[in-house]
């Protein structure tokens, strides 16, 4: 199995990082995960686009162009034969002796690996229950950061408790998973948080967004209410591992029917479409 | 050099990290940094216990106890002869395939390894200009984890501003600074912010409070308002490495009459009488 280390294809057991990496001790870095489709990278370009704005966020320079980023990726893939599965690529500020601030001139560390994903068919045909919990992390969600000990922490109380997701409440408002976006419908309108910088701006979720309005779905980008997520005749999540799961029991609770949604179905549908249709492109 | 891997002292060429280190991917780990005077370890007890009640915050438990801890890292100084420095240590919740959930039995990595540090002379003697800016860190502040990108970031706005350390600000309230507890001076009582979930509770700032008190000064652990903060008479900010420094400019004006004040210069006489107490004694 080969990983990427700056550029370079190495075996993965010659893969080391250094103690003072500025994203061992600060989490002073950004990552992606991107799908893979019948070894077709889903998504590159948005990922990648979304890599560099992260990156800009963070005030780090990466040191190699979106294209080079994009070929790289490609490479792993094909050396690593990955036909259903999935790549990390992570970039931290670089190694240095520990202090906040930073100097211009370090060295971008950049690692990517891939591994195999089992797409959730179980999950995505009969839904999964979820939790919530308050959103206690900073308030620069928007950024791909690899400061996730929240996420962490909270997503192993819906593990711990049977569950497959917990779904964040900020100040009595829906706000997004601790790994994906969180929709709810309501009187057939599908809402989901605007994305600001209190959620990650997912790229599944931009492309369920289109899929929504392709299909005549009705279309709501406002925070959800406490209320009305319980209250809600459907709610699912979305991720790029994940896809598009129902939500059919939170907090215990039934998710109206208890079953998978008309809407979600819907969605669910014209995603594994759109998948198809990019494998089959490429 | 010698660096302290799970236990074991190494040379530092030796030392390295798996990129799949839980650490690296989710910040998911926890660090002190203690003070060697005179080769001794400073407050070591008082950052053992933190560092293990940081670990229970996060529900890891560490695979060592508190005196397993303390000796390691006096082992540590000896062998690298550390006169005048510091240790950092940190430790993860281990090596695992990458998911925000963890299985138990994961093992904890822990690094730890020593450094020169130079006392601030000049910056306690003259004092150092701070800038202001939001505090956008997540709400559990007072556990002191790898998760410190938004320190990073709002830290460096002051290294480009020519300042020595940023003060947050929470909904209008004084919190602390990137690395450092602050205090302000306001009829010549010392105000600071409670101890609550958002400040980490420093091992110097629990020193201080006793010395204020030890030297009748008055104080109140209250939230101070940026308008009580922009006309203090004195304002100081306290960290291991830092001690006790005044801020004598904030955003570009004068603190005070400009000049370190009296409060803060008694208090910092009394800390250094407390290292050198402590360093003869051991």
């Amino acid at each position: 199995m080969k990983v990427l280390v700056n550029g370079q294809l190495i075996e993965r057991s010659e893969a080391s990082i250094d103690l003072e990496d500025r994203g061992y001790q600060f989490g002073d870095g950004i990552y992606e995960v991107i799908r893979v489709y019948k070894g077709v990278l889903f998504g590159l370009r948005e990922h990648a686009e979304r890599f560099f704005r992260s990156a800009a966020e963070i005030g780090m320079s990466l040191p190699f162009s979106i294209e080079d980023l994009e070929w790289d990726l490609q490479k792993l893939v094909q050396e690593n034969a990955v036909s259903e599965g999935a790549v990390y690529i992570q970039t931290t500020r670089g190694v240095a002796p520990r202090k906040h601030q930073y100097e211009s001139g370090l060295k971008p560390q950049t690692t990517a690996y891939t591994f195999t994903v089992k797409k959730p068919e179980q999950e995505q045909a009969y839904g999964v229950a979820a939790i919530t919990d308050e959103d206690l992390r900073w308030l620069r969600c928007d950024i791909k950061s690899l400061n996730l000990l929240y996420n962490v922490m909270t997503k192993q109380k819906a593990y711990e408790a049977g569950a497959f997701e917990t779904i964040l409440l900020r100040d009595g408002t829906v706000t997004e998973g601790t790994s994906s976006n969180v929709y709810v419908v309501i009187n057939g309108t599908v809402r989901t948080h605007p994305a600001n910088r209190l959620i990650l701006n997912g790229i599944t979720r931009m492309n369920i967004l289109g899929l929504i309005k392709k299909n005549g779905i009705e279309l709501e980008e406002t925070p959800v209410s406490e209320e009305e997520l319980r209250q809600a005749e459907e709610i699912f999540i979305s991720s790029t591992t994940a896809e598009i799961i129902p939500v059919v029991t939170l907090d215990g609770e039934s998710v109206g029917s208890g079953e998978p949604g008309p809407v979600t179905k819907q969605l669910q549908a014209a995603f594994q479409e759109s998948i198809q249709q990019a494998a089959s492109i490429s």
